[in-house]
């Protein structure tokens, strides 16, 4: 096998563009950072995700298996909006507690999260030149003469940090100045940092990391896109947010779902949709972005079976991205060490895939947190509604032998998927070079993912084979349309035919040639390995039956 | 049959929450105006129309019919963002366009639609009240003397228009009572509202039609939710808005959708999606809602076959429309007047659906519009990039047996359907009364439409039966549970439990008895006739396969 095993994230980027997979969005008006639209072929793979996805864990739950408690694992599913009443965020935390300190430089506008300003001094141009004064690495030890920071800012700092206060501020300059010149003893690097930047406050400590100059106080930005519902224009008194997470549309719809189903605990409310995080830097092509797609299920159980229901949705989530086709080393399941775990969750882990960008470390696909009773608390306390769940089941045992019930309210056990994600790992998976074949690009889907189920071609575009092969077309189309496309393509070379579909990431062609015409017989070309053989024209449905599941 | 014809919309919202299909959003908050949550039911009815959309327009196009052209029509799929760069919105008209002037009342709150004040006040209380002092109604026409202004400002005026500027402003006052003396001649109604309301602005000339208070000057209300992108919180420079429509998605990837697959016009491309809209008076359940999902297709056509085409789409989608169950009288093909045509239109038609609360007009479900070329000469025109199509299958016939070849910009077909009044309208056909059941409330949904498939009931849940039902729930489960629920119930009467599937709209029940344990056989009841037959326990599954269609 001659593949190359290290992917080059700008060559799947390329394809991914080259063959209708993804297109950044508004690419005509110069794009818009943080967002992607979906080509046919992208639209189609992400909807063969959603639907598994639909499938295996709402109607058809872990494949029909049981759960800890030997009983068949029982799902329903919601739609909620992605605008909500904004109390629902307050109680989620995510207005509160959903923020990332903000400061902009005066001078230069970059914006800047205050909790990365010392590292991004650390690993400054100007620091680093400031601290080879003193012949050593930007560190905090370093420690420098007076008489040698005035004059790297009469030389070297002049260019690499011209909006110091030093250079900026006159009436500071000579203070700094005069400062410099008296002290005798050397001053540690991070002071000679505050002192030619004139910073002081403890609140706001350190200059530009980029250009010297003055940040502004740390401001909190919320990661939630705000908006205005109605026609009065008031953002303060009509603000409301687009969701970050569907999550929360499940917990705040727990008690109708109860009343109005025959649902009992444990089951399980699974959501699908649209979110927003107005990411400061969205990168990594679609891996963060600012409008993106989850598939969230919450798993409502008793709390004493809580930590089993865990680690069930734990392992068969993992095995559930193994089957649509993410094998192998780029998979781990990680479990959260202590420290990483949320002040509510007793146990969280992240399905990973190591994405080409994230490589050799692993970018999440996935948590599934343990998050106790967390999020129907906090919804209880802040609608003044009543959450809990009366389990029929539960209690002592009456004298007619009907249990007394028990009130609690049930732990929590989420599922959280991207959609968006995982369509990316299914495309860096699939893609693989095998300098072998004329075209070395083959996308290797699934078959229950691959956006292409099946290619029909007529050999050449003559003696009856485009016939044959309009009809085979029409009956494979009639029978898995539903679940893909099936192509038909006359034009170019058979090789040049069969290279596209390998790009398309389609699992298989079936060719009409000479001799269909004699013994109703057809090639079936396997994408992974490029082999052909030969089957009857009338088991063609049956072969593809059996290889796409659906 | 004791059907009642007339529905109340009052039971179907009732039955919606009662059941499962439909919820207020952010209900334990007090609801959000304007939003609505689906409940598994619902759903799952809204999956199955979004799915039967993208396989009968995208997947299988038009059921495999060939179009005026002779061909298969052939339609691909997109999946674009809500957040488009800003200029998308300028070059589709919506930032320009979408607006209403809307003024507030200054004493009252009161938000009203600037063109909407004339006709309040001719349909308010305290200027009937004025109008009844001269014997009249509220016209234009009628004339009052000032003395009789002046009695009723003196008596029934303070109850009625408290804010009028004559008991607001005294400085007004005192001019106002000194006008209405000195008048000799009696005045026009619309001049004495004026003058005790002391407005004169050509601009802002009423008062308030609730409490007579001063009216702000009109403002425009765009019906776009804005928002903000990025971390600077810049309400003007970074604006960005929540689309108000799919199709511009469409427009704006043309070119990518061309350059990177191998479509040939005619073909289409489709869309489905959340879009917003900033409605002033959401209602009518979730006709009316701010946040809903569309299914939009643009197709693209020469602009001398456009005619045909739109005759032919406006067709298929009147008939996909009936065959997913909105048969008869209530579902009515509309051609638009010349005058309701947009600029750019030269035919638009509405499949439109009579609901109870529109009832005996209609509402809309879809509109398929002929859109000319103006949307890709307006992204052409706007984004600088030309959006022209090159058609290698026209133009005169060369030396060498090829075309030409021809360039322009396509013609646009679009079928755009609202999916939330589609279940909307699948809801409210659906919803039948037959007062000769015990349990009257019948939800007739179309098999393919219906959120539960089938049932599957043991008689008495003893004697052998629950298990051949559980062994028999298992198959069909495994069989059609991607495109809908699959119900086992073995408590309550038999009765009950098919009450509880009419509710739901289950079209076929199942039930084991007695008798199946000798000969093999169950009952199957039919939701709408309420009638019974045996078939084969071996037989069920190519029984529903049949009438499901999936």
């Amino acid at each position: 096998m001659s593949e190359t095993s290290v992917k080059s994230m700008e060559a799947i980027v390329s394809l991914c563009k080259r063959r209708g997979f993804i297109y950044p969005a508004s690419e005509i008006y110069g794009g818009i950072n943080g967002f992607w639209d979906y080509g046919p072929l992208g639209a189609q793979l992400k909807k063969n995700l959603r639907d598994a996805w639909w499938q295996d864990m709402i109607m058809n739950p872990c494949w029909g298996r049981s759960g800890p408690d030997g009983d068949r694992v029982r799902c329903v599913p919601v739609e909620t909006r992605i605008i909500q009443h904004p109390r629902v965020w307050e109680a989620s935390g995510h207005v509160g507690g959903f923020n990332d300190p903000m400061q902009t430089c005066k001078q230069c506008k970059k914006l800047l999260r205050a909790d990365h300003v010392p590292d991004l001094l650390a690993e400054s141009e100007w620091v680093a030149s400031l601290a080879g004064v003193a012949g050593r690495a930007a560190q905090e030890q370093v420690l420098i003469e007076g008489t040698e920071v005035l004059k790297w800012t009469g030389g070297k700092g002049k260019k690499l940090a011209a909006n110091l206060a030093i250079y900026r501020d006159a009436e500071a300059s000579v203070r700094i100045v005069a400062k410099l010149r008296e002290t005798t003893t050397p001053i540690a690097l991070a002071e000679v940092i505050r002192i030619i930047g004139n910073t002081s406050s403890a609140e706001n400590p350190w200059p530009c990391p980029i250009c010297g100059g003055e940040l502004t106080e740390p401001r909190p930005f919320n990661l939630m896109f705000p908006t205005v519902i109605g026609a009065t224009g008031d953002w303060e008194s009509d603000r409301a947010y687009l969701r970050p997470e569907t999550a929360q549309g499940i917990f705040v719809q727990f008690k109708n779902v109860v009343d109005t189903t025959r649902v009992k605990v444990p089951f399980g409310i699974g959501n699908t949709g649209t979110s927003f995080r107005n990411e400061v830097t969205p990168r990594n092509f679609t891996f963060r972005s600012r409008e993106f797609e989850q598939a969230e299920l919450e798993f409502f159980c008793h709390p004493e079976e809580s930590q089993e229901w865990y680690r069930f949705w734990r392992d068969f989530r993992m095995e559930w991205w193994q089957s649509i086709g993410l094998r192998g080393d780029n998979l781990i399941l990680r479990e959260h060490e202590k420290d990483e775990l949320s002040h509510y969750s007793t146990g969280t882990s992240d399905v990973e895939y190591r994405f080409p960008f994230t490589a050799p470390g692993f970018g999440e696909l996935e948590g599934i947190a343990h998050r106790g009773c967390f999020d129907l608390t906090q919804h209880q306390q802040f609608s003044g509604t009543k959450l809990d769940y009366f389990d029929t089941d539960r209690g002592e045992t009456l004298p007619n032998g009907s249990k007394k019930g028990e009130r609690y309210i049930p732990h929590v056990i989420e599922p959280a998927a991207g959609l968006d994600r995982g369509a990316l790992a299914l495309l860096c998976e699939a893609y693989t070079r095998d300098e072998s074949r004329p075209s070395p690009e083959i996308m290797r889907f699934h078959p229950r993912m691959a956006p292409i189920k099946a290619a029909v071609f007529p050999l050449v575009n003559k003696d009856g084979m485009p016939e044959v092969a309009e009809k085979l077309h029409a009956e494979l189309f009639r029978r898995f349309g539903h679940a893909g496309f099936i192509e038909t393509d006359a034009k170019q070379s058979i090789g040049k035919r069969y290279a596209r579909m390998d790009e398309a990431g389609c699992p298989y062609c079936f060719t009409i040639d000479g001799q269909t015409l004699t013994d109703q017989t057809v090639t079936v070309r396997d994408r992974d390995t490029g082999g052909q053989e030969r089957i009857g024209l009338d088991k063609v449905k049956t072969y593809l039956e059996e290889r796409l599941g659906v």
